[in-house]
C-alpha cells in the first residue's frame, strides 16, 4: 500500500478542505496516510474508521509555517511544523510522498534542504499542468528557478517528458520550448543556446513554441525558466479571471442579461469545468528524490484530493525512478 | 500640419484597409500623410479629392518587405520597398511620424539602422498598450530587447512613465516591474538588480507586480525585459482567444443557448469591446529619434486609424522631445 505524507496546516482552507480531500482519497485510491498537524484540530475533522482500518495516522506536529515566513529560516527552524515532518517522512522513506498546499517557498527550500535531489539533476523544477483545449500541458519551470542555463532546461525537458509518458499516458509528447518566436534562430541567450541540445535529447522536441498557442495545445510539455514559466502561468490564470469577472457583471446587468445567462447556464458550467483548476492536481516538484506534490494554496477539498490521486499515479508509474533512469543513460553531466 | 509617412503595403490587410484607416483619419484629424507603395494599387482607393486638398500625396514603392524576409537583410536590400521609404522621410525630416502595420522584425532594425536611437537611450522598446480593467497599461519591452541588463529596464520605466504622462494624460502614471513576486528581494538576477535603479527615479515607481494582476489595471506602465514583456502580452492574448472561441462553441450548440446568447448579445458586445484592440492603436518604437508606431498585423481599417491617431497624440504632447529632455535632466549614463 503506498504511503502518503499529508501537510494538514497548509493552504487557504486548511486544515478543514485538506483532511476532507484527504478523506475522499483514502476511500478512493486505497492508500495509506499520514495526516500531520495540529491534533487537536485534525481530530474535529477527522472519523475513527480511518485510524481503525489502517489507513490513516494522526501525527502531531506544533509548528505551522505561513507564508509571510522566509523559507529556508523557516524550514531550519521551524523542526516541529507539518512541513518539515512530512518532508522528513519522505527522506527516511517512511512515506512515498509528500502533499502540502502550504507556503511554496518553504515547499521548494525543504524539499531541496530536506529530501535531496536525484543524482544528475542540478536545478528540480516546479511543474503544474495547465488545462488546453487538448488535453493539458505541464509548465517546467513555473517559477522554482528564475535563472537558467542551458543544461538546466534540457534536464527540464527530459522530466517533463516522461512525465507526460509515465502519468499522462501519452506515447510522444510533444515538447516545446516557450519563445518569442517559432523560428529556431529566435530568442535570448538562454533559448538560442538551448535549442540544440533540446534537439538532440531523445525526446519528441516540436521546437519554439509562442505563449499565444499554449493553451490551444500547441505542446504536451512547455519547457522554459521559471521567471518567463511563471508570468506564462499567471498571466493565462489572471486573464481567465479576469474575463469570468466581467462576464458576471455583464450577466447580472439586467433583467434581460439575467435570463440570457439561465438560459446558457449547462453551457456556462461546461466551460467554467474545462478550466476547473482542481480537476488538474498539483505541482510536481521534479527533480527530488521523492514524490514532492505542491497543491495549489486555494485548494479546496476536490482539489487537494486530486493532487494526492496524482501522487498515486507517480507512484505506480514509477515516475521518479524513470526519471534517474534516463539521466544515467543519457548521461546528462552535472554541472554545479 | 503634422506630416505622417505611411506603409501601405504592410500587414495582412493591406494595402485596403491601410489605405481606408489612413483617409478616415486625414478627415478626423486633418493631418498631412505621404502614403508609401505600389503606386497602381494605392490608386484603386483613394479619391481624387484628398489629393487634390494637399492631404495626401502618393509616393511609388517598387518593393514590399514580406514578413518571411531576414530584417536586417530586408532594410539593407530593398532599398525602394514602402518600409524603407518610409523610415528615410523621418529620418530627413521631411516626415514627423511613420506608422506601419509590416514585418515587426523589418520595422524594429528599420528603425534602428535608418532612423536612430536617441542620444542616451541605449536600448529603444516596443511599447504595446494593453486594456485593463481600468484603462491601460504599457508593457515596455514586449520583445524588441529578448536580453537586458538593468539600466535597459531604467530607461524604459523613464519612457513609458513619460509616455502616460503626456499621451495617456495620467499625472503620476503607476509604474511597476514585473516579477514572480511582489516582495523587493523577488525575482530573477535582472529584476533584482534593477529594483533599486528604478526606486531612485523621479517616477512613480510601485514596486514590482505580478502578471496576473496587469489585466486588472495595477500599473499603468509595466516595466519588463522583451523575453518576459512578449510572453505576457502573448499569454493574455492567447487566453482571451481561447476564451472566447470556446463561449463560441457553448452558445451556439443548441437552441436553448443560442437563445441565451441572443439575450445576452448587448452585455458581450459591451465584453468584447473592452478587449478590442482596435481601439488602442499600435505599439510605439520608443527610444528611436522620431515618432515609429508599429500597427498590429491584422489591423482592420480602425485598427489603423487609432495607430494614426496615436502618432498624432505623441507629436501634438511632443513625447519624444519630453524623452530627449529627462534622459539629459537625469544624466542616465549610456552603457554601450
Amino acid at each position: 500500500m503506498m504511503k502518503i505524507a499529508i501537510d494538514a496546516m497548509g493552504g487557504d482552507h486548511a486544515p478543514k478542505a485538506i483532511i476532507e480531500g484527504t478523506l475522499q482519497a483514502i476511500e478512493e485510491y486505497g492508500i495509506e496516510v499520514f495526516l500531520i498537524g495540529k491534533k487537536d484540530e485534525i481530530n474535529k475533522y477527522v472519523e475513527d474508521k480511518f485510524i481503525k482500518s489502517g489507513h490513516l495516522t494522526i501525527i502531531d506536529a506544533s509548528e505551522i509555517i505561513l507564508n509571510d515566513d522566509s523559507p529556508v529560516t523557516a524550514i531550519r527552524q521551524k523542526k516541529d511544523s507539518s512541513m518539515v515532518i512530512g518532508l522528513k517522512l519522505v527522506k527516511e522513506e517512511q512515506c512515498d510522498a509528500f502533499v502540502s498546499a502550504g507556503s511554496t517557498g518553504a515547499f521548494l527550500a525543504g524539499s531541496l534542504l530536506k529530501v535531496g535531489r536525484i543524482k544528475g539533476i542540478d536545478r528540480p523544477a516546479l511543474s503544474p499542468i495547465m488545462p488546453t483545449m487538448q488535453g493539458s500541458c505541464m509548465i517546467i519551470d513555473a517559477g522554482a528557478n528564475a535563472d537558467c542555463k542551458p543544461k538546466n532546461l534540457e534536464q527540464f525537458a527530459m522530466m517533463g517528458s516522461i512525465y507526460m509518458q509515465t502519468v499522462n499516458g501519452i506515447a510522444k509528447p510533444r515538447v516545446g520550448m516557450l519563445n518569442i518566436g517559432a523560428e529556431a534562430g529566435k530568442g535570448n541567450e538562454l533559448t538560442k543556446q538551448s535549442y540544440e541540445l533540446l534537439s538532440k535529447l531523445n525526446i519528441n522536441f516540436i521546437g519554439n513554441v509562442e505563449a499565444r498557442d499554449i493553451l490551444d495545445g500547441v505542446c504536451d510539455v512547455c519547457v522554459c525558466d521559471g521567471f518567463a514559466g511563471n508570468v506564462l502561468l499567471k498571466s493565462t490564470e489572471g486573464t481567465a479571471a479576469t474575463i469570468l469577472k466581467l462576464l458576471k457583471q455583464e450577466f447580472t446587468k439586467n433583467t434581460k442579461n439575467k435570463i440570457g445567462a439561465l438560459l446558457l447556464k449547462d453551457g456556462l458550467k461546461e466551460f467554467k469545468k474545462k478550466f476547473d483548476y482542481t480537476e488538474y492536481g498539483g505541482a510536481p516538484f521534479l527533480g527530488i528524490d521523492g514524490i514532492m506534490i505542491k497543491a495549489h494554496g486555494s485548494s479546496n477539498a476536490n482539489a487537494f484530493k486530486n493532487a494526492i490521486r496524482q501522487a498515486k499515479i507517480l507512484f505506480d508509474n514509477s515516475c521518479i525512478e524513470m526519471i534517474k533512469e534516463q539521466i544515467t543513460i543519457t548521461g546528462v553531466d552535472v554541472v554545479e
